[in-house]
């Protein structure tokens, strides 16, 4: 098991959560007040706050790369800011989703892990094994691969039905999730599966029994809580990061942005404990 | 047609040349008195001194967003630095591989066209049409989706043979070119198809016998352009960017490597022209 999957059961262990925090900050979401300062000062400010308000509820933070690139490099002086200010208990993920050939791999895996700090980045499959392996090398680092995600266009290229010798054919998406089941070899691969395809995260859940799965898609996006929890989590209910973003970070637009967030946090990982539950 | 296609085909007819370079800089190649400086530092200096010795030869640039991305947030100030030193008749490519959900994507785009002026971006198509839409609304700007990649894993995935209704199963970089194919509503977008692979290229020409396609994979990673060019190009002998990078930037390690970086796209311009009008 990798330290990266070792500190996320501890951490959900810890904190009694499956949750995961989406930050994806934009400049005209911000709270009136914060939206007077140089953006990504506010970017900071605004995660900071919310960081301290969320962080008894969460098992993991995940902050969207585009947000903070979309400010130019002050954005990524941010985001360094805003890594630097989770508490170290709590592993957050680099959502990148990434994929390059291997020497390309390598410094973009050289920026999540040594540069940024980051304890695991979500890394895109399509270029094939030898451009995921410069990632997997950092053992203690995790990896994510996507798998099946959570947008309706998702549909245009995983859903297709592959050929595989003499196989029955299967969606690309759980061809994926068997390769990714193989590459696990130092025991630090994940998926990604959206909640917004109940029925395909059960397929991909058989294929990989304990590979730890990010899922985006409720709140904002409409997946359904008590359909995707229970198919999402391993045997012993752990092993899923169920990631909010918007609904819990913009939870209000006032001055009493992180108490809102915070409140919509505790409600929702209540929520996914008694989904996790029934 | 869009303004970058427009763009790209001027430059390769002033130029009389199809070369691509690619801008991946590296602390440990550059040469000797260069590594003194602060990294950061070294990547300007490196980047437009190669820019200068080379853009007599050259159609089209192509900075690697990964090789920026790992020396922090002052790699992204060396990476402004070096597109705006890029002369405006030549168009410049964000090589980013990025592939995002809607929002998330139109963010990426934001970053790549508005904050960091780029002229085209490399997507990976993997997420589905909403996923590329963000990147094609800007219609002044290239999109290049990744089709068929040219390191050896591309065959992981990229080759499965899909069964679409009643037709024969495909190769799966057949449905994403036909897929792109489509979604070239507004003239803008491009493939990407790696050089190491003459009879892919031949059929995704075939399927795109319009769209510009950048064709990495020759130089280091050893395809062979006599037999690639004339396959990529369209029926005008244009529309391909054959992309080298470190058989062109790192062609001396010494002081003379402007001079030498030159030389080597000269000779490779010639080199490609020879191989098209074959």
């Amino acid at each position: 098991m990798s330290i990266f999957l070792a500190r996320l059961l501890e951490a959900e262990r810890q904190q009694q959560s499956l949750l995961c925090i989406g930050l994806d900050p934009e400049p005209e979401r911000l709270p009136q007040h914060l939206q007077k300062l140089p953006a990504a000062r506010a970017y900071v400010e605004f995660c900071q706050a919310i960081i301290q308000a969320t962080a008894p509820y969460t098992s993991v933070y995940k902050p969207n790369l585009a947000f903070f690139e979309a400010l130019g490099p002050a954005g990524m002086e941010a985001l360094l800011e805003v890594r630097k200010s989770i508490p170290s208990e709590i592993p957050v993920i680099a959502d990148a989703k990434r994929g390059d050939i291997g020497h390309t791999a390598a410094n973009y895996a050289k920026a999540f892990f040594e540069v940024y700090g980051f304890d695991a980045v979500t890394v895109n499959p399509y270029l094939g094994y030898d451009a995921v392996k410069p990632f997997l090398v950092y053992r203690d680092h995790g990896v994510l691969l996507l798998c099946r995600t959570s947008n309706p266009g998702a549909r245009d290229f995983q859903d297709l039905l592959v050929q595989e010798g003499d196989n029955a054919p299967r969606p690309f998406y759980e061809i994926v999730a068997q390769r990714v089941q193989k590459w696990n070899e130092l025991g630090n691969c994940g998926l990604v599966v959206g909640a917004t395809y109940p029925q395909e995260m059960q397929a991909i859940r058989a294929i990989c029994p304990e590979l730890p799965i990010l899922v985006p898609g409720i709140g904002a996006q409409g997946g359904d809580l008590s359909a995707i929890v229970p198919l999402a989590v391993d045997a012993s209910g752990e092993r899923a990061m169920i990631s909010a973003s918007r609904s819990i970070i913009f939870a209000s637009s006032g001055k009493d942005f992180a108490e809102a967030a915070g409140e919509a946090a505790r409600a929702l990982r209540e929520q996914i404990n008694q989904a996790r539950d029934q």
